[in-house]
């Protein structure tokens, strides 16, 4: 048994291979690359069963993540976050077996550290010092933490516009962290200068392999948490989509290993704001990429991603799955994020609640049917995002 | 096999006995009171083993917790949270097996989530419709969100002071807000006042007997995770000290079942702030119980408790198991609150960073020898306190 069956890297456009112990970045030709694991090693020694008696982690599917050796990986106890119904929800929307995956239970309170714990991991393993990253914040809080536990040096560049409690957690682990007065996408021309001058890994998304694997877990985890079945549906937010290319991966993967059945594969859908829905336009006129969206604007920061590198490969994922892309208001979020609350208990972050909104649009619809299994994925803690709930609160006077 | 074996509450002071299945609140000596199990029932027919299949939250204890009927379990999938080894931090402090408890990993990101789960259920199980308490955020937000789910009203009141993010909390479950501009004992005359007029259940810390239950799990998880050992030694950053009360129960309760050895029990510390320091003052002076601190003033607010219902409970578990108690300043937390982001990469609250900061101490002091296991307690996510780091941050313009 060998810790990971990872085999090498490829480009999904162009089928050039890579070598996954050195560096890598895009393909040559642009592409993001993915990675390969040995599927027939895996099928002949790794059984469902192994799962039994390991940590409650990520890590407990090491064998399907690119990390060769143990002693490479930097966890902060990552993972097997709850999958919850919300039955309560569910009776209002008309969904009999309605679940909400619960990012908020991670270190940083954000799933981006799903990405971190694995891009970090590997980037030690493979010789990284010094990386560098632009973000919407919660991947910048996640990966500058994870990288001082490694002993990496980062440099973040943020939005002065992204959640502020995102800069505290940069500045305390130590990462050289810099606002831009602009959007991802400036940062993103910062960080592409640094790289450039001074030879740093660029950990941007997609621009490195190995967060695609981090994500991917949470289709793992839904699968195993289902007693290795999948959902009829999953309904993820959709920013830069990493999320949903690793659910979808990790699927096809599972079903190849023969842990989940091959008749059944759950409808991925991508939720966008209506203010930045370059996905969802894109599927809904049918086509493979997407284009830039102009003056983009949401409440829900994660996914305001104007153009996202792995668009491609998201649409696929819509197509291939029998899935859709929706959009939904600012308003129909903010609204479900109370309501969600009120009935379930549960305080999830902008972009969980837009999933939720969804759900309810597709129901009414009739997308999707009241006896569905429908799976929606809060990808972060309510907590991190204040200012997203108003309230007016009585001030008393102490009394006798 | 039952699901909890829950015999009848008693009161430790004048030994007095309640009903489980009644509501309850303090002793008519004015004690709070304590939970007992029918241990000859579950020796018989519990065993560590029945724990491999079961869910990772702290619900995997139910025959050792106070809720009858699984039916009446509110759960959000709180508790098994990380216990990291953080040997950075070990390294240069000097001990070689130093470990956090992470509470951060948690519903609402503080470990008040474990007195929710159960003390709402409970609540449930017994018929109250509607509660009240006083709160210095942390709890107030965890009861809130965990009655919304059960269907229970909420009145909660909090200082003006209390960290901003618990009113959103309490605001988006839907329970009554209040602030009071004063302390949290303020807050309770208020509260008392209600619970006095209008009948409601008082939720207040140790006036419902069940949190008790809740926290103590944290206790079993540590054994559990250390393949039922105990540690050496447990730092537990203390305000109205349920958590302490709560690991010394359960580790006396696991000692009784036979699942650790009869041999070894872990020196429990409770640390507090020199700005509020009655645990420490009381234990100091060999006194039973504390005096009201006056003008009680720390940056970490959850420890800011002047007078602790339990403080006789704190000071038995202190005295009982050669523990100690000891005080921090607000500047030591703060400083090791930045060296374990910066070493480990986590990012925990500044109670949290205390018991590190007391780690740091009593190793110094020789108290704590070096080739012992040390478990801090981080009692909340870092996350919660964005006014406790203080950044300087460039901000850049865009460029081309």
């Amino acid at each position: 048994m060998k810790y990971s069956y990872v085999s090498h890297l490829y480009c999904p456009k162009c089928q050039s291979t890579y070598d996954h112990t050195e560096q890598n970045q895009l393909c040559t030709c642009g592409s993001p690359l993915l990675v390969a694991y040995d599927m027939d090693g895996l099928k002949a020694f790794w059984q469902r069963e192994s799962l039994l008696d390991r940590e409650n982690t990520l890590w407990r599917y090491h064998e399907l993540l690119p990390v060769a050796s143990a002693d490479n990986v930097v966890t902060l106890g990552e993972g097997m976050t709850p999958l919850l119904p919300i039955s309560n929800t569910g009776k209002r929307l008309g969904i009999s077996n309605l679940y909400v995956k619960d990012e908020g239970l991670i270190p940083t309170g954000s799933f981006k550290a799903r990405g971190a714990t694995v891009g970090v991991s590997k980037a030690k393993e493979v010789g990284v010092k010094e990386l560098a990253m632009p973000t919407n914040g919660n991947a910048g809080a996640a990966w500058s933490l994870y990288s001082s536990r490694a002993g990496i040096t980062s440099h973040i560049v943020m939005p002065v516009d992204a959640p502020k409690i995102t800069r505290n957690e940069c500045a305390i682990s130590g990462a050289n962290l810099s606002l831009v007065d602009g959007l991802i996408s400036d940062a993103g021309k910062i960080v592409g200068k640094m790289v450039k001058e001074k030879g740093i890994f660029d950990a941007s998304t997609l621009k490195e392999p190995y967060r695609i694997e981090g994500k991917k877990t949470m289709g793992i985890e839904i699968a195993e948490q289902l007693g290795w079945n999948v959902p009829d549906v999953i309904l993820y937010p959709t920013g830069g989509g990493v999320g949903i290319i690793g659910i979808y991966k990790a699927l096809k993967e599972l079903q190849e290993l023969g842990w989940i059945s091959p008749d059944k594969f759950p409808r991925l859908v991508a939720v966008q704001s209506d203010g930045c829905a370059p996905i969802v336009k894109a599927w809904k006129e049918g086509r493979k990429d997407s284009e830039f969206w102009q003056n983009s604007e949401t409440i829900a920061f994660g996914i305001n991603v104007p153009k996202a590198l792995g668009d491609f490969l998201v649409l696929e994922a819509l197509y291939e799955s029998d899935g859709c892309g929706i959009e939904i208001t600012d308003a129909e979020l903010l609204h479900e994020q109370e309501l969600l609350a009120n009935e379930e208990g549960l305080f999830v972050c902008p972009e969980g609640a837009a999933t939720v909104a969804a759900a309810k649009k597709l129901r009414e619809s009739g997308w999707i049917k009241e006896n569905e299994t429908v799976v929606c994925l809060n990808t972060g803690a309510g907590i991190k995002y204040p200012d997203t709930v108003q309230i007016n609160v009585p001030i008393l006077q102490p009394i006798e």
